[in-house]
C-alpha cells in the first residue's frame, strides 16, 4: 500500500480551518514528521468541494486540489484519508470506501462517529487498517488516547467535564458580564466562536456526540449519540445565572458519563447532557472562554484532569497531526493500532433513574404554611430537602387569572440526590399547588461526586 | 515467544507497594483485561529479595515466588518483563537481558531511565520488543505517552510542573501550616509519603530523573539526569513561605524544561528543577498534598495541563496496567509501539543563562541612600528590578562582627527576567557592600510563560 518512494500519502478531505492547519503543518513541519515517522508524510491530494473559496490551498499547492472525494479516497497513491469536513453525509461513504480498501482513516468528525461508529470501526477491523480520531473530542486535548490506552489496565467510573467550547464561552460571558443568551450567542458568532446555525452547540448536540465517543471508549461498550440523555442550554436565564452565583456556583454545560452499580450488582452506564450548576470551588467552574475540561475517575488511578483548547484550528490540527503520526508510524512498522473494544456490551441507564441535586426556583404566593405544604410535596414524591430560602415576601404582588391580587415570595430549594423521575413528579404536582404561582427555574447541581470530596468540596 | 496456552506471560520484578497493586490487578482482573487484549495476561512469576516480607505473596501465590530474578527474566516462558523495583543496579542487567532476548519491558524505574535510558532503548530497537515506562513520571497522570504520541505531530516548546509529591507534601504543609521543614518531613515520613532517607525526594533528584525523561520526549533529544540543573528545597525556609505568602505566591518544587530559540535560531533546552514563587493564581499554586499537575505547551496544541495522583500503589499500578496492556496488545497484534524518537539532538542550555525572575529578601543597614547603592549593584549586574519593598528600619537592631550597633531594615527585591548568572554576580556583589548585612533568601519567581498569560496572570 506504501507508495513507491516509501512516504506514507495522505488525501485530505476538506480545507477549512483545520484543514488549512493541516495542510500547514504537514507541509512546514515536513522533515521533522519524516524523523518522528520514519517515513516521510505527503500530501496525496486535497478534496474541497468549491475550490474558489480555497485560495490560499489553490495558490500554494494547485497540483492537490481536487474535486471528486470519491475518487481521491480509494486512489492507488493514497495510504491513508484525513477527514475534517463533518457531518454525516456523503463522509461516511467514503470513509467506509477508504477503511473497506484498507487505507487508514484519522478524522475528527464526531457527529459521524457518535451516529455510526460501530460501523466505521467493524470496516477498520475486517481490513487492518486504523481509525483514529483523538481530534474529535476536547480538540488538542489528549483523552481519547489515554482512555484507550493509557487506562486500558484499569477500570473507569466516570467521565464528566466540559466539552464544548462555544456553550462555555456563552456561559462565561452570562455569567461574569450578565449578558443575556441572545446578547451572549450575538458576541459569540461575531468572534466565530458559534455558527450561523448555533443548535448543535447550545442544544447539547456536539457535547453528546462527544459523550457517546466518552463512554464507549471509557466502557468498553459502544454507544451512539442516541443513548445520550441531552438537555440544551438556550433556556438558561440571566436569573438562572444569578440565583447560582447567590449560591456560589456557576452554570456550565457538562458532558457526564458514568457506571452505575445497582444493589444487586448489575451495572450500567448513564451518558448525560445538560446545563448544571457547578460549585465556585470546583476546578471546572474556573473553565472558561472556549476551553475544555474533562476529569476522568477510575479505580486504581484515581482522578485525573484533562485541561486544554477544545477547538480551533491549530488545536484541532495538533491531535489530526498526532493521530496521523501514530497511523503512519504503524504502516511503516507493518502492524496497527489497538482495536476498538467493545466487549463489555452494558446498558443504558434511563435518565430517570439517575440521581442528581436540584436547584428548584419556585414563585409562590406569600403565606402561611406554604412552606410547610412544599415541603410535604416534596417528601410525599421522595425528594429530599438540602436547603430552603425565602426571599421577596411583603415586596411585589401579581395579578392572577382569577382576578386576585395576592402577595408574592420567591422560595428556593435545593434538594439532596434524587431520581430524575422523582424530581419531574414533584415539579408537577407542585405546579397543580394553588400555593405555586410557577416554576422560575429548575437546574441541577453537581457536585462531581469523589472529584469534589478530594478536592475538599465534599457533598 | 507466546506461550502455548497463547497467553502472555508476566515476570514482576519486586512486590512492594506498586508491585502487590500491579499483581492484584492482573488477577482480579484477568477476565477484563483478556478482553481487552485478545489474550490472557498471566503472571509466570515474582521475584523478591527476602520472600518472608511478603506474607500476601507467598501465601495467595506461593508457585509465583523467586529470588531469582536473573534467572527468572529469560524463562522461556516469559514474554514480558514489569519492574517496580527501582534503583539503577541491579536492575539494569535484568532489564537489559530481557530487552536482548527480545522480551518487552514496562518498568516504573524512573533513575534507571533518567541514568541509563538510551542504553535500554537502544537494546529494545536491537531486539524489536517495547520498553513502556509510563508509571515513571507523575504516577497515574497519563503523560509520557500524550507526549510521546498524541503530540507527535506537534512542536512541544514547554514542560514544565509539579512531579515529585513527597516534596509537594512538604511544602504544603509548610505553606498551610506554618510548619517548619523539619517538622513537615517528620509529618510526611510518618504518614509514609516520605523515606526514611528522604534525599532522592527533597534533593531534588528523583524530580531531576523526571525532567529528564520529560525532556527527552518531548524534544526528541536523549538527556540523562545529569543534564538537569537541580535544586532542592532543603533550604526553604519557613520566613521563605511567609515571604512568599506575603507576595501573593506559594513555593513549589519544579521541574521545567524548555525550547529556547536564540536570536540567531539556534535551538537548545533548559531542564532544571528548583523551587520556586508560582503566583497563588495560577492553577499549579493549588496542587497540594501527594497530587502531581504538569502544563504542556505546544505550538499548535496551545497549553495543556495534567493532573491527578502522582504517586502511591493503586495509581503506580494504574500506569504500569496501562503499558502492560499495550505491551501485550502489540505481541498478540505482532507489531511494536513507536520506538523512541531521538534525531534531534539538541544541546543542554547552561543555567547560567536561563532567564528567570527572582525574589531577593536582603538584610540591609537602615541608612540613607541604601536603597540607591543596591539598586545601582543590581544595574551594574545588568539585573532590572521590577519591585522594591523596605520593612523593619526603625525595629530591630543587630550586633555586627566590628563590634557596631546599626539600625536594621529588610529590603525585598523583585527583578524582571534575568539569566542565573548575572543575578549570581548580583548577590556576590551585594554581599561586599558594607550596606548589606546579609541575603536572607533568594528564590526564583516562575510565571511559567505562556501558561500565565493565557490564564489571566501575564508577567
Amino acid at each position: 500500500m506504501a507508495s513507491e518512494t516509501g512516504a506514507v500519502r495522505v488525501a485530505l478531505l476538506g480545507c477549512g480551518t483545520v484543514g488549512t492547519e493541516v495542510v500547514r503543518l504537514i507541509t512546514e513541519q515536513a522533515d521533522e514528521l519524516a524523523a518522528r515517522v520514519g517515513a516521510r508524510i505527503e500530501l496525496a491530494g486535497v478534496a474541497v468541494r468549491r475550490p474558489h473559496r480555497h485560495p490560499w490551498l489553490t495558490e500554494n499547492f494547485p497540483d492537490l486540489v481536487t474535486t471528486d472525494a470519491g475518487e481521491l479516497v480509494t486512489r492507488d497513491d493514497v495510504d491513508v484519508v484525513v477527514e475534517v469536513i463533518g457531518g454525516i453525509e456523503p463522509v461516511r461513504g467514503w470513509l467506509l470506501e477508504a477503511l473497506k480498501s484498507g487505507r487508514s482513516v484519522v478524522t475528527a468528525n464526531k457527529a459521524l462517529l457518535a451516529e455510526d461508529g460501530p460501523t466505521l470501526a467493524e470496516a477498520a477491523d475486517a481490513s487492518g487498517a486504523d481509525l483514529y480520531y483523538e481530534a474529535a473530542v476536547a480538540g488538542a486535548i489528549p483523552l481519547l488516547r489515554p482512555l484507550r490506552e493509557s487506562l486500558a489496565g484499569d477500570r473507569i467510573t466516570r467521565v464528566a467535564g466540559i466539552v464544548n467550547g462555544t456553550s462555555n464561552f456563552i456561559l462565561s460571558a452570562m455569567s461574569s458580564g450578565g449578558t443575556s443568551y441572545v446578547d451572549a450567542l450575538e458576541e459569540a458568532t461575531r468572534l466565530g466562536y458559534a455558527e450561523a446555525d448555533p443548535s448543535a452547540d447550545v442544544d447539547g448536540y456536539d457535547a453528546a456526540s462527544k459523550a457517546a465517543i466518552l463512554a464507549s471508549l471509557a466502557f468498553h461498550t459502544r454507544f451512539t449519540a442516541s443513548d445520550v440523555h441531552r438537555e440544551g442550554m438556550r433556556e438558561v436565564s440571566a436569573s438562572d445565572v444569578a440565583a447560582a452565583r447567590r449560591l456560589g456556583c456557576t452554570i456550565k454545560l457538562l458532558a457526564i458519563c458514568e457506571r452505575v452499580t445497582d444493589a444487586d450488582g448489575a451495572e450500567s452506564v448513564s451518558a448525560r447532557v445538560y446545563p448544571a450548576m457547578v460549585p465556585d470551588s470546583h476546578p471546572l467552574a474556573g473553565v472558561d472562554g472556549a476551553f475544555n475540561a474533562v476529569f476522568v475517575e477510575a479505580e486504581a488511578a484515581g482522578q485525573l484532569m484533562f485541561y486544554g483548547q477544545g477547538a480551533g484550528g491549530a488545536p484541532t490540527a495538533s491531535a489530526v497531526l498526532g493521530d496521523l503520526v501514530a497511523v503512519a508510524r504503524n504502516r511503516v512498522g507493518g502492524g496497527r493500532g489497538p482495536r476498538e473494544s467493545a466487549y463489555a456490551s452494558l446498558p443504558v441507564r434511563p435518565i430517570g433513574e439517575v440521581p442528581t441535586r436540584y436547584h428548584v426556583d419556585l414563585e409562590v404566593a406569600d403565606r402561611e404554611g406554604v412552606l410547610a405544604t412544599i415541603a410535604s410535596e416534596f417528601a410525599r414524591n421522595g425528594v429530599s430537602i438540602a436547603a430552603v430560602r425565602q426571599t421577596g415576601g411583603v415586596n411585589g404582588s401579581v395579578d392572577r387569572a382569577d382576578g386576585s391580587d395576592r402577595s408574592q415570595a420567591r422560595l428556593t430549594v435545593v434538594t439532596h440526590s434524587a431520581p430524575e423521575a422523582a424530581l419531574s413528579a414533584t415539579v408537577s404536582a407542585l405546579l397543580d399547588l394553588d400555593h405555586v404561582l410557577g416554576v422560575a427555574g429548575v437546574l441541577r447541581v453537581e457536585g462531581l461526586g469523589r472529584a469534589v470530596s478530594a478536592l475538599g468540596m465534599g457533598e
